[in-house]
């Protein structure tokens, strides 16, 4: 199925029957989420994969008690960094200097357009900044559940303190800012499983000015 | 092609050749972002498509004079509301209730949620709110372009302040977040072609509490 027919397929599934997503289909998820671009290519976020349903059962709480959480198969949580530093830029630029076999001497312009841009602002700006390169990923997470016929759901309606205080992410300079439940749609509870997609139309959402 | 295969071909194009991308291709990427998930949603941007050469010109000067903008055949330019209004929400319930053939008045409990957890923000909080969204629709659309076979280009390298002003934006109650060139890949001119992706490895990208 083309992107366009997966987009039509998905929604965001309230309901989950609670089967396993094979593991491969996971790996494919994840692996297409890695791939997803980022400002400067830096990717500053981690994203957490929870199988552990004791666990989910405890962000549930935080998280209004929304069902997906338990009944999915896999809880993916989109953690920005709440700061950019010096060190992490330098990490980066190895990592390019490695890849592409070049002395990461060669990457001093580009690394220091990265200090100027990006870790020069405040840490607000740059956690501000990092939430919003994670949320590219969640927009290739979903297109990739989707192709892999898996369902999925954004979610927003959590408490972040609550869930980065039971997933240490403070500590790990983490703050938790998008979550999306991988797993199948149970059509029996879900009401939305049947209902039609609502969009904004084209003349509204989109200005062209040829 | 599979989404991961499209995502391996993808790059940060840095110069194109300035070939005009197929009507029915744009329209094909723009249908996919316009089915872009959103917190709740509601969509809170607006996309400019912008053709004329002219103020491609213009767009450049603010833009560090990056050649991509008017190399491309087409420049997106994605402007998130800059607040998000009661008359917004509403608009919204009535394009539910049109769309799902209900009455509005049955989606009260749901413009409550939206009202308490969103319009209820400061207005900079709504606007970061709603570039984040705007940010899964560019994930999306770079997914659609790729699939597509054109090339694209997602940009933060710019003045929004200036491309507001170019653009009225203000005026619009919108705010340029961030942008996405379409167009062709010059091989001959652009060092990143043939550059090997740099990615963060999976073992750092991924947490996994199993």
């Amino acid at each position: 199925m083309s992107l366009l027919e997966n987009l039509n397929w998905r929604y965001a599934t309230k309901r989950m029957t609670g089967e396993q997503v094979p593991q491969e289909k996971v790996d494919y998820i994840l692996e297409a989420t890695r791939l997803s671009a980022s400002s400067m290519g830096l990717q500053p976020y981690t994203i957490l994969v929870v199988e552990d349903i004791e666990l989910r059962k405890q962000i549930q709480k935080v998280a209004y008690n929304q069902p997906q959480i338990v009944e999915a198969s896999h809880l993916l949580i989109f953690a920005a960094w709440d700061d950019v530093t010096e060190a992490q830029v330098d990490a980066y630029m190895q990592n390019i200097a490695t890849v592409r076999g070049v002395p990461v001497e060669t990457l001093a312009d580009f690394k220091g357009s990265l200090m100027g841009s990006v870790v020069s602002r405040t840490q607000e700006q740059k956690y501000e900044w990092a939430a919003r390169q994670a949320y590219i990923a969640l927009g290739t997470a979903l297109a990739a559940a989707a192709e892999q016929g898996v369902d999925a759901t954004p979610m927003e309606g959590f408490d972040p303190a609550g869930v980065d205080e039971l997933l240490n992410l403070k500590e790990k300079g983490l703050r938790s800012v998008t979550m999306m439940p991988l797993g199948y749609r149970n059509t029996e509870t879900d009401f939305l499983a049947t209902a039609k997609k609502v969009r904004r139309n084209k003349e509204e959402l989109f200005l062209t000015i040829a």
